[in-house]
């Protein structure tokens, strides 16, 4: 099933349905020893659940981790971390006529022909967002871990929702600490007037009973040289096939990603340089990654997220029972855009991600 | 390393090196029983190999694979199937020089790092794009056993090079048909006045000692529903981190993919409707897939491919020994763009990648 | 970690602490659609838990398993079931000394080398035989899918305590009613006057402070014909990986075993024979596995159980801070022998393992 | 399929068939930069292939391994290394009656009911013991490794053929030195009595066209503390579950194994001691492991080998053609005893399989 990342040496359990008693994760293959700082993980939970009620989902839960085992005196132990997040709002009748009437673009069908008719279709079920909780844990863990032992450092912001783009100068990337400085803004946009705009298109949204999507950059910096591989475990496949796994993600690319075919090799090709006797490439296009392999320049991912499927405007769908066309309107929660909430999310799973990566080249006794 | 594939039932073993003895390839997990093609193999090594020979490399090789076991009978037998192509051009002093003088943006230098002195430079060693000729050895395999036992098919085509698109209509994807009839064009473009553009970019490039990069969509027809699993073995997560192995792609998005986010929910939803009894969606928008899961509709994915890295063109790079920046000019065989002899190669991917999902689902006895 | 089981298209993930708050697992992969039988599961947890309880741990728990996740209407929603156990004996000081002082041939030393001073170490922490609860668990669901879905049955006994065997005639293998029957007896044994002198035997153990260990030998009846793979998926690497996972087995062997030694190939080879049209093996001393292969005959696995290395009478061990040497008398809850309670580990294990077998040669969708 | 060895961080593709144009082996995931020692590896070859030709299996083949990539200027590049063996004998109609009549205890009918009529059954096909050849390439390889970075030793002898003893003291366990001079001897055996007998018993076999087993004991010396983990990764699970991909191995245990079972835990717990300021144990009946982890003893495993199923005396089996009994009388060459062959065999797959336990710990960047 889906629902095990199997990293080379770290792996992640996701288990839970949106409406059921709980939903949790665990974390297996941690190394042991470090002190785990419980204020950073509940400040990347909250950036997850709360920020900007106004422009996502209405739902209102506690969201407190309870830590089942794997943590001794504060300290990951090396064993299994498990965690469990107990769900407040149970099984409603919100999602009944979902059954015969899918949502478009959403899981409800698929699930049907995959899972028959003992899916959970309440609330999206174990495909549900709220599933993206205990992954945040997950990441925040996983921070915690790279910033003791390797100084790594994954951060990320909002660099497009709908058309309107984040105007910071591409030249310069904003250092580790302007991005956790951003994490305070309603969006974690650098560039203020884009900010304005941003709520304005979501907020547009919402009052349309529509939603968008948008782009999210996320960033690794600090990464050790010459780590990796190349071919099937590039860095990039790594990370792809971790971020990939996020509902509403449709697509990621690396450095100038979709943009390289916009110029010439002589235009994008990162040429070595020397800095404080340092090598390092003096362009970045790359996105800190040749041949599958960390060149020490920071890690840059870009990642599409769909507009949400769920929105509460009339559509049309068909009933598959009556296998007649109907008008749906989708009752419940929605989520104007999730690219808000996503930014967490995806860090968190880039964090893991690299995590394994170092785990792998230096081992599990670190 | 990064040389195994590790599907869930299949696993590739990719060995060799750009100027060593032999490349090849190991394949694991074939079902039994299934004639091979010949022909159609050798078609498909060609479509890699030779073609459009003015615009892409000048290195010629027969690429004769050979095969050591899993065959009897021109049948599979469900054994490892194991293929060899023997290098004529062995090598050569035309890569000394690199070894102090990293190319920029290849993997030189990080090779370096990660792999010390004992780096096989020649030729790109095992980080050559030679090494996509046993993929596409793999690929035609698995489009044998797709169309046998699942009927599903495997295609693609050029959608973009440089600035210049492929001008098919958007909204009425080319069947399969065309898609086959299209490859034995220079370049596998629909709209003609595109393919002439193209190859004059191509040939520009290359007359400039430059080189120039391009989008790849592929196309997975007859997809059956209901395959695949959400979170980390979502179809995205599977298929992205097959196609990131490739060298030079450096971004992988599925239907609208980074388009989703000019729309708003209301206008990319792909909503159910009927066509001869059977439940399609009015629209593809998601690229045949949601929540992970197939939804029926053709897998539609886009891949970009940056400009080769090795252009004849001065550069700027480091004598990372005597750490002086220095102008390199690049000896040796190269490609003004590589766009063309992806095609094939990401092809392979996908349909290997299709076939692990279809057997994970169905099983090793087919 | 090691408590990932990573099957081909089945995993577990395993987690807690003796005294923790809850022990628990994740079992990913289960199909979909199939009624649980809550009675069986309760009944599987008990032959584990409460039997014998003169011959076995004074600890009493009610391991109620909860389920959190993966059914609904009492069927398998085919998505990941997480199970946790409460633990209502928390940490003690019971253990305290044994940080110093690791007891002889336990997990303690080990584990504070590999893990360090975060080593949970009260009751054996995640080493503890506690942890074989959910794994009982998870078996017990195999049983049913392999049952429901295969018709196959997994059962074993008690063939040896000390050097008293099980006089139960070799050569005709009692059948599946006979072994559930004998499932009620205080040890599952089919000869009663060695079921007495066993029973004697672990008492005297007792009473001496002292433990033994035994034979189990287990059995898949109904195992479909060619299942498996040659060599590293050999039938018998995958179920003696299972099986090794579980804490005390130090040997496993199929059909004759070590006993093979003892024979020429004239006289156990086994020879292949018509049974109401149906081809069999005379004999059966391969344990129903040829070439990795099942081939039909029952799948019989031989599993050694050491002496529980938890003994109250008094040892010699070294003191690890102050290297004396030291006489450590171990408080706490001993098992004189916990034979008795791995016979359901240990068929829970086969039974998750052969059902991975058969899932992988019929895929996920059966 | 089963020929892939996935590791955790090492993995091996075997290929080939006993017939076929070559066999060969795919090593991916060694460190880089280690010198290979070729005579080494040609000597762990001859130990498999040549040895007491009298005693073994009458095929004369060269086996001269032919390395494809991997290595440059006699090091190892860290990139996969693929070696092939040739085959001189090509197929031959030696073995086409068994494809009606199948050999008992033998491959041959499993494998026509698992792969169908494509299964090549010229001399075993894949299942053919020669297969084992590039797996005491892997092993050898693995050996200079573990020399070279963790000064580990893999060593075995023969501890019994048919129900003769190897009579060397059980107390005091030969050392490295005295195990690789033992290797000159027509069998590894330290008791000279025990030599004789032993070489009698096969040649009596030989004789009586009939075949006999035997155990093998296998030895880790200087395994480092604290490597490997509980539960699914035990150093006893993947030990065991590599060392059951051997065809014909149909037991394994460590330390003391199934003669636990006689002992009373008091007598065989391992205490801890002092020698020289290093905390060893006293006795080592549990094999240097505890809590599936190392102890820093050395890690003792035992394997037990079958009588070979091919032998030339007569036997019953079913025509499963026309499902008559008839009597089979095997053609073309067979061994008496493989024990002799097994031997390198085994030490090759314990020795890959440390040296993955090794570097999953330390990492691929040793």
């Amino acid at each position: 099933m889906g629902s095990i990342y199997k990293g080379s040496l770290i792996s992640l359990s996701l288990f839970g349905e949106s409406h059921g008693d709980a939903i949790g994760i665990v974390i297996d293959g941690m190394p042991h020893g470090i002190e785990i700082d419980n204020d950073f993980i509940a400040s990347e939970m909250e950036r997850r659940r709360s920020k900007n009620i106004n422009l996502s989902t209405a739902r209102q839960e506690k969201d407190a981790p309870k830590i089942l085992s794997g943590v001794l005196n504060n300290k990951l132990t090396g064993m299994p971390l498990a965690v469990i997040i107990e769900n407040e709002n149970k099984r409603s009748n919100d999602y009944n006529n979902l059954i015969d009437t899918p949502r478009p673009s959403h899981s409800d069908y698929v699930a049907s022909i995959r899972y028959g008719n003992c899916n959970d279709i309440s609330g999206g079920g174990h495909f549900s967002g709220r599933l993206t909780a205990p992954i945040v844990f997950a990441g925040a863990l996983a921070k915690i871990v790279l910033k003791s032992k390797f100084n790594i450092d994954v951060v990320g912001h909002i660099k497009q929702v709908y058309d309107i783009k984040d105007n910071y100068p591409n030249d310069t990337l904003p250092n580790y600490t302007e991005f956790v400085k951003n994490y305070e803004k309603p969006l974690s946009v650098f560039d203020d007037k884009s900010l304005s705009l941003m709520i304005n298109k979501i907020e547009e949204a919402k009052k349309n009973n529509d939603s968008v999507g948008g782009i999210i950059r996320l960033i690794a910096f600090n990464m050790p040289k010459g780590l990796g591989d190349p071919f099937f475990s590039s860095i990039e496949s790594k990370v792809a096939s971790a971020l990939f796994s996020i509902p509403a993600v449709k697509g990621v690319d690396f450095g100038l990603g979709f943009d390289f075919t916009n110029h010439y090799g002589s235009e994008c090709n990162d040429c070595l340089a020397l800095e404080n006797d340092n090598i390092i490439t003096k362009t970045n296009h790359n996105g800190g990654i040749n041949g599958g392999i960390s060149n020490g320049m920071p890690i840059i991912v870009n990642v599409v997220i769909k507009p949400t499927p769920s929105i509460a405007k009339a559509q049309n769908t068909l009933n598959i029972k009556s296998k007649k066309e109907e008008i749906l309107e989708i009752k419940g929660r929605h989520d104007p855009s999730i690219v808000v909430r996503a930014l967490p999310v995806l860090e968190a799973m880039l964090a893991v991600t690299i995590l394994d990566i170092c785990m792998e080249m230096k081992g599990r006794i670190l």
